[in-house]
């Protein structure tokens, strides 16, 4: 059947990602992203892509850092929360009863509930169609030792993912295919 | 645990796609790339990155058209042959015995045997790091009504997607969360 070009993201499944940033004033802010993806080895960048109006994007362009929070299932039931218009200057890590713990190498804080956190600073943006491209070289990376055993152990930090709307997925079983 | 920050993709679950092109001289080309998002709704973007050294950029530098075929997990024992350096004007399509079909709109055929299809105009591409970022506006998108309703069905297209190296895994529970 054929679909609206627009309903494409249907069709797709992505990690979704809390982002977190901190303002001139030093509050911080924390936003849902499921429009993201690696981009590079070497350097290490990864790609997420704001609607320019959003206040992770605002915070970005003034002090180029921000920290992707890699997350679990458990933070399904945050969404509503962490994607809420809430004033600029009300931190949604707050307002969602998270807890803020400083970054190793960047001001942003991180969300102490994540698995995983990718401390990034923004080398490139663009605006494509109605987002903005931020690109940020990853300086950092942590996880959580438990979930972790050569790659992300899903059964364990069960990693929340969106189609669209209200529909999410966690996939939690590995399967190996070789590789050329 | 801290990782090197090469290493980030271990942390993060995407869907492979199988991007198809076409050459100058009208030769079709496949390859599986599990970077790639959703970009912008309005106009409707999707964005891949590429090894600049690879046929794919190759081919979309020359007419600027792809198609991204959206896959189940039957496609992974096929990743060792799609992703293989065969010589220029060698089709990893017949090489995986998988099936061309002609596109709507566009040149580069489509993979009968992926989910759905998103027929797509490169609009937009820049260097990032060691990969090159190639964003298209979707034109045409159409998936097999078997395996979708409101969005794709997990448990029925099994959308192949990959963490890194020989992990791969297949989400198939579906979670509803409430929006903002």
């Amino acid at each position: 059947m054929r679909l609206k070009p627009k309903d494409f993201m249907k069709l797709l499944i992505r990690p979704v990602i809390v982002v977190s940033t901190i303002s001139k004033e030093g509050v911080s802010n924390a936003a849902p992203f499921s429009f993201n993806s690696p981009v590079s080895f070497s350097p290490p960048i990864i790609a997420i892509f704001s609607n320019p109006k959003h206040d992770t994007w605002r915070n970005i362009k003034e002090n180029k850092e921000f920290v992707v929070n890699i997350i679990g299932e458990e933070f399904g039931p945050l969404m509503k929360i962490l994607e809420k218009d809430y004033p600029y200057g009300v931190s949604e890590i707050k307002e969602a009863n998270l807890t803020e713990e400083p970054s190793r190498k960047i001001r942003p804080p991180r969300i102490k509930e994540a698995f995983a956190w990718l401390e990034c600073k923004m080398i490139h943006s663009a605006v494509l169609g109605d987002h903005v491209l931020i690109a940020g070289e990853i300086i950092e990376a942590e996880v959580k030792s438990e979930v972790f055993d050569k790659v992300v152990l899903l059964e364990k930090a069960k990693p929340l993912c969106h189609i669209s709307g209200e529909y999410f997925s966690t996939p939690l079983t590995v399967s190996k295919f070789e590789r050329a």
